[in-house]
């Protein structure tokens, strides 16, 4: 047990300074003078070299192949507890993972991916795909040496894929899609049957200091803790994590559409309660082991407070006459019902980040389909555009006009991300399937989030997805919680009972 | 060369550290939530064990060594050009103060503090001297031991002075307080004698958004460059370096009293445009000769900005009408004379951090006197009390009521800080010494303050003081800059005359 002992505390060294990382990372995008940007990048490189030394120290490697915990056995010896088995699995994954690339080639990438970033910044401004082209070519390139290195006998997609949310495969992710794209496509088609809804009241001009306001009434609604987080103000809002008790979330202030900052708190505030809920046992706080189980895992947290919570109606009979207090005059003479369909409008758009619950799944299945042909080498780079155009036609019936407010919208695939996509849309999956457990457990969400009973929520997903942290892979989460695999169906149901209500079909 | 350049390269990695180390204390200090603070304590110990290694590591002392610079003959050979040879006795004081002590006695004299400091809040509470004597006559003892280690066969106090202000002796700076001592009581003398002055209205409630834009505007008139810093709210103002081009200050407010906000802004602007004009050759930048020349040095550029300016009549002649505006309705109705008498009011008193200019030296020298006394032995711990208040009455005409409002008011000791507060005292004299130097050389600094033409003022200072960082010892500095070695009579004839004018006489 000594090695154990050692091997977390070596860890623990290592998230210590992955937590240093964030506190300059957080700093560099919320206060720090724009002058300090250089000397910032070096501080953070230095940072980022002892952490990958720290997590690639051969001690690491002896312990792990002395304790029985090798890559065709990763849980080691069968004597062990069940958590000290989950940990061994989770540090043999992520010494491989950095072990086996290159450190020749993560610098080449970290070269290559700065000048890919400048490039799409550049091509997204002039609208001009080819001059970013090539930078594709070479992410795309580097991903798939990356999945070489990893795993040579698995579909690279898949290694990629695997990295994102712990055993999905292209396979996988695909039938479960090929499910919900229909069922998105067909429901849309009844909401666009419908007469639209009229939310221009959202449109009017609300001060930055009444936002403000809200955002902190509805973190601390949602029980975030101030003794352990904070709320800033950045361009692009995130959760980071500074360490096991301080966890911080920032927004963006539109002074014309308060449901930006508002629902945007929520949604981070969503992800903050899971990493301030992971606790897989005390001798484990700090380690590796007290992580995220997976991204999608991570959102199903946000988009369940965000979404299944602070979009619905009951939420809105408990918190709406505080909101128009806060905000006032701004939501003077405007009813419940139809704030409630206004914040639930449904209106095909051609970026993700701006779209409705009904089709940002759809906006994410495009971009699977479309990187996984990528990786695979059925689509190539120069064919994108017209990919990407025929897919928006397709699913959501519109076609951007250019690039621009097409495939060079997102930051990811100039970011060298390829597999990260589908996390966004299996976080809906995941708090759909919470949100079904619950009910089928006894605790009805629906009536708690009515009578103002949020505390019972968060105690549920607390003891049944928080806490355990890291120490099962998502797939095995998602079925010892809900006794079933993931099902898109529960998201579904969901999605045509709201809609039902809201378009009135 | 490559020596040199390698020397620098480690050098450069040790300031990244102490940077990094910065960035964690500044968010401690202003942002931070409460419940992070154990965690932040271990990363901040994580910090400093890793630029201790740095800052001790072997390398650095085969290079020294190599380049010929050792204890004896600091400044390495002749033939190396200034720059460098100062560049080896700089690296040399600090590699000998780092490895002199042994990590044992560092270790054991933190853990004492801790308990120290934490004795000395709860004694100061209860006004209970007695029990923090104990831990007062502990650290006493650490700074011998450390004094020992540093240097055997010095005075103690001789050596503990050296490490903030490098060269002084006890004996040079009780013959500097000797005569400043003799001639502060004498005006002190001359000031009682006439009728007091009414500053009542500096004392009324003036809200906290009108004080942080009057700060905010002097940090401007000031030149402090917001793309290099930045003002935060703390509990205790500072100015933190985490970058060459990245020096916070902070400041407070005190809802019924704002000059202490602006002339704190003011103070610490100062210090910031100091570190911010270090520059002593493109290749040491962020090396250790990027560094202050001393604390003293340091504490002459916040007081001359705070002082000298900025409670000149001259200043207030060109910004008493904006500030009146910033602060409206505050001042309505006080005149230019009025505002200036007020804001240089003197009134002996007993907390040194609220003095006056005339009697702040007077604070400051009781605490020279008692503190090299106690090293000495000459006063034993358990007659401190007594000293002080027969001090305090000697040189200021008060006696403190209780030992909380007398010796336990400054956290210093309790630190383990002795040899430090001269500086404070210094500080004056030295931005004296400036002032007179550039009026020596043809810059009226009086005139160009009442013209409004700080810049001036600044640039004497940057190419005079600030440029060339440590390559001078504080004595050499002063001499090579005003052609005499510091002489407390610039600052006694600048008091005698301001106060002739605020009192007159």
């Amino acid at each position: 047990m000594k090695l154990l002992e050692r091997l977390r505390a070596i860890d623990a060294e290592a998230k210590l300074i992955e937590h240093i990382g964030a506190m300059l990372g957080w700093d560099q995008e919320t206060y720090m003078p724009s002058g300090a940007i250089d000397e910032r990048a070096d501080q953070l490189a230095f940072v980022e070299t002892l952490s990958h030394q720290k997590k690639t120290s051969p001690e690491i490697g002896e312990i792990l192949e002395t304790l029985g915990s090798t890559s065709a056995n990763p849980s080691g010896p069968e004597s062990l507890p069940t958590v000290d088995r989950a940990y061994l699995r989770v540090m043999r994954r992520q010494f491989d993972q950095t072990n086996r690339i290159p450190a020749e080639l993560v610098s080449e990438m970290a070269k290559a991916t700065s000048l890919s970033q400048a490039a799409w910044i550049e091509a997204r401004k002039n609208d001009d795909f080819r001059s970013f082209a090539p930078h594709l070519s070479r992410m795309l390139d580097f991903n798939k040496q990356i999945a070489a290195c990893l795993d040579p006998s698995r579909k690279p997609y898949d290694v990629l894929l695997d990295q994102y949310e712990e055993g999905a495969t292209e396979a996988q992710i695909a039938a479960v899609f090929g499910a919900l794209r229909t069922d998105l496509v067909a429901l849309l088609e009844k909401i666009r049957s419908r007469p639209q809804i009229d939310d221009a009241f959202l449109h009017h001009e609300c001060p930055t200091s009444a936002q403000a306001a809200a955002s902190a009434h509805f973190m601390n609604v949602l029980s975030y803790d101030l003794a352990r987080g904070r709320l800033d103000v950045t361009a692009h809002p995130f959760t980071t994590t500074l360490g096991s008790s301080d966890v911080r979330i920032t927004t963006r202030y539109v002074e014309n559409y308060f449901p930006s900052s508002m629902f945007s708190t929520m949604h981070e505030t969503g992800h903050a309660l899971y990493e301030l809920g992971i606790e897989p046992s005390p001798e484990y706080r700090r380690t590796s082991l007290a992580e995220a189980s997976s991204m999608a895992i991570h959102e199903s947290q946000s988009r369940l407070w965000e979404n299944m919570v602070g979009r619905s109606l009951g939420f809105w009979i408990q918190h709406l006459a505080s909101l128009k207090n806060m905000l006032a005059p701004v939501l003077n003479g405007i009813g419940l019902e139809d704030f409630y369909r206004a914040i639930n409008k449904v209106q095909p758009s051609l970026i993700r980040t701006e779209a409705d619950e009904v089709t940002y799944g759809l906006h994410v299945i495009l971009r699977f389909e479309l990187e996984s042909r990528m990786i695979s080498g059925d689509l190539p780079v120069s064919d994108l555009p017209t990919a990407w155009n025929e897919g928006m036609q397709r699913l959501l019936g519109v076609e951007p006009a250019d690039d621009a407010h097409g495939c060079l919208q997102d930051i990811h695939w100039s970011m060298g991300s390829f597999g990260y996509f589908p996390s966004y849309a299996l976080g809906n999956l995941y708090a759909a399937q919470w949100w079904d457990a619950m009910k089928a457990q006894g605790l009805d969400p629906k009536a708690a989030v009515e009578r103002g009973d949020l505390g019972s929520i968060l105690a549920w997903l607390r003891s049944n997805v928080h806490r355990s942290g890291a120490m099962h892979k998502p797939g095995e989460l998602v079925e010892r919680v809900t006794g079933a695999p993931l099902d898109p169906s529960h998201f579904v149901r969901y999605l045509n009972e709201k809609y039902a209500g809201v378009y009135g079909f």
